[in-house]
């Protein structure tokens, strides 16, 4: 039976050097409200800080981003950054994540990131620790 | 006798992607910051967004910026915008600005911009009307 | 029988705001990357820049971004963009793209952007006009 | 006798993610355009680059940033960031700067950066070595 994950919620709001000339959020920052919203929620929910992460000495690198545009943000909008755990694997994780307006509750934007985990020390993939399992299984 | 005029505040967040290869915000972003609160400020405080300016037919554009850099400000940090009208000239302004560090209250960064302001249709500098000398006066 | 595309290229350099926490060009700028070698390659190459396109009411919007990261650009990095057309449909085309190393021809990332051709005036999706088809069938 | 300092130009052109919602270049962007220069100049001209610094166990830290803003820099427009010494001081550097437009000379903005030298040990600052100012003395 598969596992299913917690979903959680980081709510932000668009700034105005995020416009572009199209006068709606800019393309790749929608990556970045995503990234925003995992340190977010690692602290909060996870209870394991990107600081954690580096004492323990590992980091996470993505290699693979994947991302479907639907609603346009604008300037000075709200917005809820959703992100979940989809799968927990050996040496990675792939995490599912949507932004939706904060005003209607409509899809701006959704996708999935996959991660890969690494020693700092050697810099190549390493296998993820029990208790970090743990942590990232609620 | 110099009129004092109103300091409005305004909270945000240090994003992951504001973090520059020094471990702090990248110098540009305070600049964003600014920018942020002055829009968040001119339409709760003000009550007069850029979109009422635009519709007006007028733009404003900043023409100098002084910045002074104390301490900077780190990932995920809560920090305080304030800003402020120095002066109300007669087709420009000049705001001061201070960031201050919500944790502590010290301040991270300040200075002044001065912006003109100019009628959309010509690009050219404009008288600011006096509604909204009145408006800008609190 | 298949019709295949030629393939451009743009070289660029990083800039030290670029660079994020971790050392290396931050994983959103891929995507500026890009899109900056695809304004300079439509101008240069498919002879219709953008302000061409919105001069005849198009515009293009991205529906979907796929990325897969493989070797960190680093700072002052000189890097090479190559991009081409991997399906023009009837309201959309689908772009391939290659960011590679110059120093040593290595792959950094590579992926695919689809777009959908939309009327300015409407906002939605409009058809391709024939005489768009022919400037990007080489 | 106040010694003068030779000039050193770096050529830049604009990207599509500098454009912000007004249709030129954000403001904060040209500070980025100037560190960007810099860079370049400081391992060009000056033969010390940015990774000896930090080997030599020393980083510059910007304390103060004073701008004026000419006129705005477009999409895909070619420029020349000019930078050259002002002062040499016991603990820091004046740097001064123009930013030009390529096709008519005409200046888009101009203004200084104040740089202060620290011990990257103690994070104080330090005060500049004689090698250092005699690299710098060009």
């Amino acid at each position: 039976m598969k596992k299913t994950y917690s979903v959680f919620e980081t709510e932000l709001r668009v700034r105005p050097d995020d416009i572009d000339m199209n006068q709606h959020v800019h393309n790749s920052r929608y990556f970045d409200y995503v990234l925003a919203a995992r340190f977010d929620q690692m602290e909060r929910f996870y209870k394991v800080s990107m600081e954690d992460f580096t004492r323990e000495g590992y980091g996470w690198v993505i290699d693979t981003a994947h991302i479907e545009f639907k609603r346009p943000l604008r300037l000075g909008e709200y917005f809820l950054v959703r992100t979940w755990m989809e799968e927990i694997e050996t040496r990675g994780v792939r995490v599912g994540f949507e932004i939706v307006k904060k005003e209607n509750g409509k899809q701006s934007c959704a996708g999935t990131f996959h991660y890969t985990m690494i020693s700092l020390e050697t810099g190549r993939a390493a296998v993820i620790p029990v208790w970090m399992i743990e942590r990232y299984s609620i």
